[in-house]
């Protein structure tokens, strides 16, 4: 990592080095809300942005992120959480509580097309995208260059079908040994089998190339300019074992008209995806992000 | 038709009196563009716009749309026509030149949801659609009310499938009546029979409540919502015989989140396919379409 | 008001019926959440939907807005006012707290160019926006005939800069008579007097037909062809003193090009006018604004 | 440069070796396509794409790009211009006839803030924008690093409003000795001299970090936030010697609300700024624009 990146980070982590993030997801009930905001007061915590979300105000499911301030974090995250366990009990909630200056460590995984590599690599560098970006792996040659002029290591492990067992033996150990919190498909083209999946439940994003559930699978430009529609996109979701059916974290699109080729829609679409990946792993890292069924709640 | 809209439609032929529109279609070859200019130049008639495109410049096929102002017109406008016969015919061209200042009579059918119907009217009372409106067509009687206030004729057929045939008798009968030019689906939810598509080719003009080709079919938006998009869409496209899949006109998009519930997403969308329809029914009005294969050539 | 209508809003009642909304703006402080939730939780109100905004956790302003839901409205409304007194006091706040039920009184003020008024009123037919439209007030007759054919009392009230102030008094009186909670100004072109907008701080809401702050003033979209923009746009806002210069509740744009004269701007312009009026008309009506110094905050 | 890039521009060669444009400006009368196509057909050139505009067909200006294949390109690129005079001169023509295997000479002037030069040299290390990058200078050394990562020439020359006539000497023999056909300025923050600007008449690109005419000069994103605007934009454009007044090439905007801190507006701006000043820099390059008054024609 250059100097430049671990100044940002530093005065980064110095910033929000009181700011906590709370995510929760419990049935809806009442009183929800007032024991969060007591526990909070209580252990000298200001509110600094809350959003929260019900499915039904009758029976439902209720989805909340507050972000605060407490003189008390970073030295007492632990006790906090320790403490918060009550309340979580006490309404079956599902939820984390961490401090914002904890920089989520990431695995990029490329191959041929580095437009979505260089993006996360221009926004990192520049203090946009704040992450320990520990590794890039890749299939093929191509991005080598590029990840070793940011100073990152850079993996190359050849993959294809038949091998995709030990492939993904090596990628995982790469993955423990780094304690690797999110990985980001960016235009990684190898599907990944279950157990992979399996092993980072919603913590791999992947960007594809359409604006899904339009254009699942191969080639979608092709098939779009077969098609011949008006508007192209982009859209970034965590995987699942379903090809592009995990949940859609973020869409966008761009108008197209007849004079354009499959190339043409092509390099357009590189620039809807590169901003698309990049949104999503950007919401990701801040804990924005609850996936309830099979959707995204974008706090 | 009221006082102020007859205003508008005679100003509207008053200021393209001298208007003329030539929309060319034909195998591409060198020296295309040089004869139609030169046939223009000949009968006096200034380019005030033209566009043309070319599938490939090596034995594709090619388009063009002239927009032209001639003192010639609108007296020679058959004339002109038999004149420009031999270069269509040297060209093996399918072409057509028409006067701006012929109004195309139109029929919208309608069915429940009126804001389709309501924005078409609308912009057509402000003088923003120039059309003839001859008749609006309902299988229910929702839009009685809302059409005569427009002092048009509203014609009610109640419609289903074991009908279709005798339905379809009753509006082919009408149409031909009223010597119909064009047809717009303004959300009439019917199903039409081969025979009635193929008497009107890419005159029918339908609007579908999805961006094509995601949610073909019934209920878009309930889908979309289980889906968990983050936009949602409409699509204007020429009727064919295959359900949701003729050439598509124009497409657009909104953004929604979690929130949004699928009454939310019908209620936005309600807005994307008032505009998405009437973009696309004026530039069918305007000449501006030209269909190749399954796609629109938009000018 | 026709049939149509009027059910629009029964039905509309009826779901609301035990909707309130809870707007709160005073100094941060920690402890506010909680209490305001400690109260709703004690009069049995479920949040629905709750948004909040500090300017600055440490002494700032703090914003916030609750949907809730309770069996006890609409019975006890007032009773709920009398005692949340208590908690509004406590924290030095400016609060509202009513029934969703409640639809506002609006007079629209119209002029010449009714591109606004037809879409505010085509919103209200279809039941998207939940107004009591009182009256249309215009300074000239070209609304006369649609406003009536919506059942609509139409009052012609010419207006210019020298009796300015005894039109004013005419609408002042007129709105008095109805108890008018809101004006919207659908490009009415007067402008009006200081006592008359100081006699509606905050209720009356304008559009103006630029991305302000470009273009203040007259004549937008021919000094935008001057300057050759790519972009023209609208924008709603409260009316205050300074000309064009009050709080923003909305803008919107559309991409023009060097082929657009000054009159297709115009003709684009209005599309956008259109539906950045309606947007800001619903969020006031819905009560989602709050203003603060001269910005508004949108929940 | 690289190889990588050298062979993406070998190969952009390789493709359009055949491809020539022409591009046209004269005053309008009927016959110019016809001569002009004439003239094309005549030298064995197949119209690829072509575009035209008129400001008034009668008497107005009229202007033309076409591009089109030849065989006798690229070694006929000199005759076929010495041919054109004749009917350059006919019609009164400013125009100009390139092959479009000519690769621009570029420079790129920077300063501190370096989003928008890391975008043209990832888009143009991706093989999206068809440049000859000669040097990156500026007057801090924060680039210095970025730059000579791309194996790129890196001018350091301080500058200050003091010392602005020596500064511009140095830059000025530098763009001469490079032969230096555009001047890029991406996000540099000195004000260039009339003598500057005038030797470089529309080849001097500029990125404006707001939707122009609004907020003019400096600190655009703290005016913006202190409006309470809901959209923030950007704006590329050619320099003049009006401050931010130049013919506009290219604007975007992205959509913003209460809870964004200028810090967030600049930041969101950033990305805006990145992608206008991309796409204005690449039509110039193609030959895309045509200046006419202080508008641009984008073709």
């Amino acid at each position: 990592m250059n100097s430049y990146i671990q100044e940002q980070i530093r005065s980064y982590q110095e910033k929000y080095k009181h700011t906590g993030r709370l995510l929760i997801k419990c049935p809806d009930q009442p009183g929800i809300v007032s024991a969060v905001t007591q526990f909070l007061h209580k252990h000298e915590a200001n509110i600094i942005e809350s959003n929260q979300y019900t499915t039904d105000p009758h029976n439902g499911l209720f989805f909340m992120r507050i972000e605060f301030d407490s003189p008390r974090l970073p030295q007492e995250e632990s006790v906090l959480r320790e403490k918060f366990k009550e309340i979580g009990d006490q309404f079956n909630m599902t939820w984390t509580l961490k401090g914002a200056y904890n920089i989520k460590k990431t695995a990029i995984f490329a191959s041929k097309e580095l437009h979505c590599l260089r993006e996360l690599l221009l926004e990192w560098q520049s203090g946009d995208l704040i992450a320990d970006i520990q590794m890039v792996v890749s299939n093929h040659e191509d991005a080598k260059e590029l990840v070793e002029s940011f100073n990152l290591p850079f993996y190359h492990i050849p993959a294809n079908k038949h091998i995709r067992k030990q492939v993904e033996e090596q990628q995982l150990q790469l993955l423990k040994d780094h304690e690797i919190d999110v990985i980001v498909l960016a235009r990684y083209m190898q599907i990944l089998t279950p157990e992979f999946v399996a092993a980072h439940p919603f913590k791999i994003i992947n960007i594809h190339h359409s604006f899904l559930p339009a254009f699942i699978g191969a080639n979608p430009h092709k098939r779009a300019h077969e098609r011949g529609v008006k508007l192209i996109g982009a859209t970034s979701h965590y995987v699942t074992n379903d090809l592009d059916e995990g949940p859609i974290i973020e869409q966008d699109i761009m108008r197209v008209d007849h004079r354009d080729s499959v190339d043409d829609l092509k390099k357009m679409g590189r620039s809807i995806e590169r901003s698309v990946l990049a949104r999503g792993v950007k919401w990701h890292l801040e804990d924005r992000l609850i996936v309830h069924e099979n959707k995204t709640i974008v706090f």
